[in-house]
């Protein structure tokens, strides 16, 4: 079984928006083992859909099309898609009902003449209902050929394709792909593939892909399998060998954030975190009340940029912010045990760094950032050299200061 | 002229990441007026890449090609294209010097028998060196016909297609597009276009495109020219009517965000900004010190999510908690103005809130976010009823205590 993508769009081929359409469903195909070797895009221009359509159907068993549904003459899809297998469109009163319909919940003004040409599906066509959009979308078959019809707008296509299409696609697929990863923070690609890079070439069923991204290592395995729990037990042992090895620097296997483990972990020791931030400006207490539930576990935080800030909000002696400057590990260490005593919080963490473009100097390069943490009785400075931009410092110094407070609540060593 | 994309990438095919490159070269071409009628994405294979390329020159004067141009066996971009012009490769001294100088810069170990496969390149074309990786790119002509060889990583590709690509674009254009954005808070994409609906389907030159984005409107204003001069005056002139029929709601049209607004404001004013947030976390802090130069204008920061942080830290009355609650006018009004007196901030801003998903009741519905503001003598707070997810509501919540201070440092009405 093989499958092309059509995104049909003239906004795509302008570079106006990204193709996520394409990243959606080509995931998704890969995870039910359906091969995608060509994936298109064409403007709204009926001659060269056209062609791409004829291509598409000399090369793969099935086509999927996004975009080009909706009411004007721009939208021409699904007449395209009709002519190039040959069957005639018919008026479906169902759709056309259902597009009314929408527009009194809408409380917008409907104009028979101008949505009927929505309702016209192809002949013998399964019509895919749109629960979030007027345009319902369809599956043709014929000739052993598919062709699947879904509209453009994400937040139509992607609850259409898993209502109606993913349940057809299985019946399909042979094999499916049953994938999980493994969140990793404080050792690089290189590394995990210097551990795993002989397995990772040679393995076949799971096979392991590791990822970089800013700061963080993701290691993803996946299985080829017939059903999901044979691939879930594949992955799973496989998994298990793989975080035995790695040890510490896995933080989750179940494709969570950081501030996310940070919450999870926070809610089940029943702790309460308080913060104080100077060159991430806030970035850690949004990283973690961007997390439901985190109110309950957050007990309060503090922009202190200037040193005023860091003396009165935090307690930080003038003689420290003078003897050893704002960003220093002195200073990181008594924000943090000053935030500790004034919030009553279990754990207070504290930032202050060189996010840059400017504030350098010789001694204190850009990106050197302290994180400082107070829990219990001990407080703990860790000196961060990071590297990038303003917005690459301050993300990775936050991500360092989520992985100290996992470390802290889960009883792991610091450094 | 018209051009074809060819992104070359089996991990584009599996869904793994996002074809970020297409978007990239897509618009660049876009305004240099060439035309793309199609892109394709193929995997790493020969006969299928190989298909392609005969595909997109049977149909365009160029095709532009990313990635697979590394040094192993997968990678075959620059041997398939080279053969489908039927040119030979030969080793260019120069870029393996290159490949091996980098090695040297970047401590790795340079294995001559593995990397020289990246110098080979095809005879007679010109070789665009790469600043940011190892692979050099290519421009090959042959026959009327051009193709553009780069590499996959967006931050090789980016400066590479900047630096060498574009200027030699530009001499193919005969026409260049010149665009500007105007950027508005506070009037959404249909009442843009009720206002200018009849002369943004008319216009012929300047264009006028409307785009939404998270609760703000964009309006894009291009024009056709042969020379950047030409284009500038008549995108001013026509930005220049645009800006004085929508008067206030405009807060830039230098294509900065409400942050930057904020800060280029308070940075001209002199004026420094203290901020409370209770459902934003902190959110409002992280983007406005994201703008390089915040700290000179950032007081500080408050992150008073529970009732006890918003009367130790900014004076809320126990009593106004308890009649009105904690999002409510009135608590937002004690936040903003305990909030002044503390800082002795010249700005200060509160936000409480219900971003969801947990807390709402039927008299304060998910959305009911206050913001108050507090400058000079003045105290105002201001209502707002906002949609969607907790991150859509938070992110709204941070534009529109943005667009207050814009209001307050611009002496505009604030509603």
């Amino acid at each position: 079984m093989n499958c092309e993508f059509i995104a049909v769009g003239t906004e795509i081929l302008l570079g106006q928006i990204l193709n996520t359409n394409a990243k959606f469903i080509s995931e998704e195909l890969a995870n039910l083992g359906i091969n995608m070797y060509y994936q298109t895009v064409v403007g709204d221009n009926e001659e060269r859909l056209t062609n791409a359509v004829h291509a598409a159907l000399s090369r793969a068993d099935m086509i999927i099309t996004s975009a080009g549904l909706g009411p004007t003459n721009d939208d021409i899809t699904k007449e395209v898609v009709a002519k190039a297998m040959d069957i005639p469109l018919e008026l479906d009163d169902e759709s056309m009902r259902r597009i009314e319909e929408r527009f009194k919940v809408m409380h917008r003004d409907f104009n028979y003449d101008i949505q009927k040409k929505q309702a016209y599906m192809p002949k013998g066509c399964c019509i895919l209902p749109n629960n979030n959009g007027t345009a319902p979308g369809c599956i043709i078959e014929k000739d052993g050929k598919v062709i699947v019809v879904l509209p453009g707008p994400p937040k139509e296509l992607k609850p259409m394709y898993l209502e109606s299409v993913r349940p057809y696609l299985a019946g399909f697929s042979k094999d499916m792909l049953y994938s999980r990863v493994i969140k990793i923070f404080g050792m690089g690609e290189a590394a995990v593939e210097e551990i795993f890079g002989e397995e990772m070439k040679t393995a076949q069923n799971p096979t392991m892909a590791p990822y970089a991204k800013q700061g963080e290592t993701t290691l993803r395995v996946t299985a080829k399998c017939h059903e999901e729990n044979e691939g879930k037990q594949l992955v799973e042992a496989k998994m298990a060998q793989i975080v035995e090895r790695l040890g510490d620097v896995v933080y989750s296997t179940n494709d969570e954030t950081l501030p996310q483990t940070v919450v999870k972990l926070l809610t089940e020791k029943k702790k309460a975190i308080a913060l104080a931030e100077s060159c991430t400006g806030g970035l850690v207490a949004t990283s973690i009340t961007d997390v439901p539930g985190a109110s309950a576990v957050f007990a309060e935080g503090y922009v202190t940029y200037s040193n005023e800030a860091k003396m009165k909000n935090l307690g930080v002696a003038e003689d420290t912010l003078k003897a050893h400057g704002a960003v220093s590990e002195q200073t990181a260490g008594e924000m943090a045990k000053g935030l500790k005593v004034r919030s009553g919080a279990d754990i207070a963490v504290s930032i202050t760094g060189i996010a840059g473009p400017d504030g350098a100097t010789s001694e204190k390069p850009l990106g050197l950032v302290y994180v400082g943490i107070s829990a219990g009785e001990k407080t703990y400075v860790k000196e961060l050299h990071l590297f990038g931009t303003r917005e690459n410092v301050r993300y990775t110094a936050m991500l360092n200061a989520c992985d100290l407070v996992r470390r802290v609540l889960s009883d792991l060593p610091l450094d």
